[in-house]
């Protein structure tokens, strides 16, 4: 692995696409941004892009790739996203039917395919500037949790945010809000600081995805907008198909991280 | 004037429905945002919307209604854009056909509406912060130069990025580069600073929209994208049909720019 966190992206997406590398991205090409992927038939695109517009912080758009192409041009140059992706989930109205490795046979020339940015790209900011990051620490999936907040519907598309949470000690909790401003392109700041009920999380024990993680008891639950939030939406409003990335095998870009930071 | 820059913005909506003001809205409602307004036929949604992800800086999105939908929900609450904007340009196949004060009779069903932010917004921020904006000191409208920069293409729609200039004091340009970076839902941070040849500018007294401004020996002239680009854009697109706002006669908003501004 310590060779492979120091690959390039296109070195990655290489292996990828030879499949020589079908389990998750964390941790690879470090520096580079990865990508959530939804990618729908053509009627769907319209609804999906604009509640992207309308949610920009669980759904922070990065690349849209039009009726039936599968290159990228923005995030990463002329890589494949039907090949370039370790592992994708297929969903028929909203039921997960198989996971594959590569969708070059499902192929349609009327889908649309969306690439959204990913926390990955600012939780490497955090650590750069040692603000502990307890999912890697402990080595777990990021908690995840749905929230009584709605996110703004568009079309038939509608459903509550979901988010994550990095508890943190009280003297990392501004600093952590200013790095992840930076980066409204995979997320941005928090949705919100401090007493999980406020947003209608019961049970930090108990996240809806994901793993819990270690809370210390002075440490404050930081929470912000999660990529699963546009996937758990789709999936709500049953498209007659849909292909994702399956969870944590990501698109890895040739952008990097910092060059999707603001300010 | 003096009491309608204090008026509030729904004040100020209020007289423009009912069709008591039809005169430019610059120095209206100060404080609340203005917006550009783009209202297109259905089957041209999906490109435009895309057109302004690829290019937030010329085409920052603030709101989009959907199909049918004219009351806003965001930018200002419960406003009609059919009857709240002073007046409204009518274009058939890229021509302007007329110029109308509401746009009652001509709605249709299939109508997508695009609010986008207006530069307006930051200028207000850079008043205040005693940075000049040159056409505002010589009470004319901004100069604005067609680029050979070309916009990201999306669908159909295609075309150069314009620009607006001011010319700053040298010891101003940091300062207005970090005020306006904050306002990236009307414009952001300056697209270019100083040659304009670099741009493919030929000649500043020359503007392609708008009046030229006094440049002063000293001063450096600052670019940024402009709202122009995607009447611009759509006008080259040619589709059936398409309403704007008449240049200037812009839709006031609820939202403040503070509301706007990031960081």
């Amino acid at each position: 692995m310590k060779r492979l966190s120091q690959a390039t992206a296109k070195e990655m997406r290489s292996l990828i696409r030879r499949k020589k590398w079908d389990k998750p991205t964390a941790g690879l090409a470090m520096g580079y941004a990865q990508a959530n992927l939804v990618i729908l038939p053509g009627k769907y695109a319209f609804d999906f892009l604009l509640f992207c517009q309308r949610n920009p912080k669980p759904c922070p758009l990065i690349e849209v790739l039009e009726s039936g192409r599968y290159r990228t041009g923005f995030l990463a140059s002329n890589a494949d996203v039907r090949t370039d992706i370790p592992k994708y989930n297929i969903y028929r109205k909203g039921k997960l039917e198989k996971t594959v490795k590569e969708i070059k046979r499902l192929w349609r020339d009327d889908f649309v395919t969306f690439l959204l940015g990913c926390s990955f790209s600012f939780e490497e900011a955090l650590l750069r500037a040692k603000i502990p990051v307890r999912h890697i620490e402990e080595n777990k999936n990021v908690p995840m949790y749905i929230t009584n907040i709605s996110c703004k519907p568009a079309g038939a598309l509608h459903g509550p945010l979901v988010v994550t949470m990095r508890p943190l000690p009280p003297d990392k909790v501004v600093r952590a809000t200013q790095i992840t401003s930076r980066y409204a392109a995979v997320h941005g700041s928090p949705i919100h600081i401090g007493d999980p009920s406020k947003i209608g999380i019961k049970d930090l024990k108990k996240p809806d995805f994901g793993d819990p993680v270690t809370i210390r008891s002075e440490e404050i639950p930081v929470f912000w907008a999660c990529g699963v939030t546009p996937q758990a939406v789709v999936m709500e409003a049953k498209p007659d198909f849909c292909i994702t990335h399956a969870p944590g095998h990501m698109f890895i870009g040739d952008l990097l991280n910092e060059e999707l930071a603001t300010l």
